[in-house]
């Protein structure tokens, strides 16, 4: 059961406070706490309350005319998880520009007891990236991982936050679906992969093994790289290395159509599509 | 060889006033104008340029420190295509916003006397857009198309034009260098691809037959739609239809990344990568 709204009209409101001007700072990082923005990531966002995944709903900020739209969703969300609306005036003045989607979560990232990778099923496909600092692309990145029915992602501590507003409205909520750590440097991310039995394929344009040829196992992690730059040349040295058949030329595939063609040809190859 | 650089101090320059406030304005429908942006879109301009093909420079305008960087993309370029300079306070105003990237050029489309379809080679891959509005998308299927050497990329009406700025920097420069031609209806287009013995294949997350089950054949035509709605049921309805397989879910694949996907999978099955 959902909790009646309450109706915003002073944008200074305390209660809403931390939906003032999101487009300029981000919650990120703070207690694992960030904006869930769109009707899409709220549906994923209550999935996940509901179902005690690792995500919780806080607070809803709502345009007036946005709340019949979304009733549904928030009729599953217990009536603890406030509801606030607003009119777009208000609204605009809350969060510092014009927000013609009006629907706005606050979430906050529950702190898992045991380590993703040792919850990982004996049969799994893993994603990680190493130093994707893009939003969007780190965002499309969690949608491809949804898509091709990854069992979990890792980002190394130079890769952005997948909870950023952008990355997580990109990732159209996959970021709240998709199991993922992050943190770590990429090297001992692999080492610790590789010591449970994954098969290690870093994605570079001049890697070895035609994508298409990748041999499955039951455990196979994609690798990959910030765009331009790609993967350093001490991880790839170490691990072996697919490549994407493709025009030769300047520039490669952006990284995050690279990874999910990637991605396509692994699951492909595993059986898992 | 290239002209000597002018300098410019005034943004309101006559000689300078193609690229005021290009943020704002597109100067995309004005006789085939079009603003380039970046080093890597630059030289592809240039490439087509010298190479008299479909893209031809009118003029440069440089941040004053970023014209050595880009003294050799230039030198290619006849002294008749003239280059201005500009510090960053002065380009600023031009543009209308803080351009770090600082390299800009002003090209123009030249109208070609016989139409793509014509021109096609006897076996060959096409890319087919219908309704394709969000620039971000619409520059990706080009950078794809060029991945995966499609011949030509045919864009409906109701497609945004590739040239607009931003489509072109995403394409990292691929629109200058894949055929391609927009306008009519995508009903009309299939019918003229059809009649000239293309296998047409249009894409939806309920296509009948797996993207990676296609028949190769001589000529096929990958067909996508806008993201959200899809392609409309005329045309699915009327040829046949494939699928990229993935996870039951609320959305599917960003349209750039599907795209992608099916033209590495049909380039593939062609045998052309």
């Amino acid at each position: 059961m959902a909790a009646a709204p309450i109706v915003i009209d002073d944008a200074d409101d305390p209660r809403i406070a931390e939906f003032r001007d999101i487009k300029e700072r981000d919650l990120t990082g703070r207690q694992g706490r960030f904006i869930a923005e769109g009707t899409v990531v709220l549906r994923m966002l209550a999935v996940a309350h509901v179902n005690d995944g690792d995500f919780v709903a806080e607070k809803i900020l709502l345009l007036r005319n946005r709340a019949d739209g979304v009733s549904e969703i928030l009729a599953q969300l217990p009536d603890d998880v406030p509801v606030f609306i607003a009119e777009a005036e208000v609204l605009d003045r809350i969060v510092g520009f014009h927000m013609h989607r009006g629907v706005l979560a606050l979430g906050r990232r529950r702190v898992s007891a045991t380590s993703l990778i040792d919850r990982l099923p004996e049969t799994a496909l893993v994603l990680v990236g190493a130093g994707i600092s893009n939003h969007d692309n780190a965002g499309s990145m969690f949608r491809n991982a949804a898509a091709f029915r990854a069992d979990g992602v890792f980002l190394d501590e130079t890769s952005c936050d997948p909870l950023y507003r952008k990355a997580l409205r990109v990732s159209v909520g996959s970021v709240l679906s998709v199991p993922y750590e992050r943190g770590g440097t990429a090297e001992a991310l692999l080492a610790q992969l590789a010591a449970r039995d994954f098969a290690i394929w870093t994605l570079s344009p001049r890697g070895e093994t035609d994508i298409r040829s990748i041999p499955p196992s039951g455990r196979m992690a994609l690798v990959v790289g910030t765009e331009g730059e790609g993967l350093p040349q001490e991880i790839l040295s170490r691990f072996r290395s697919a490549r994407i058949p493709q025009s030769e030329g300047l520039d490669s595939l952006n990284v995050a159509t690279a990874t999910g063609i990637a991605l396509f040809a692994m699951s492909s190859a595993a059986g898992r599509i």
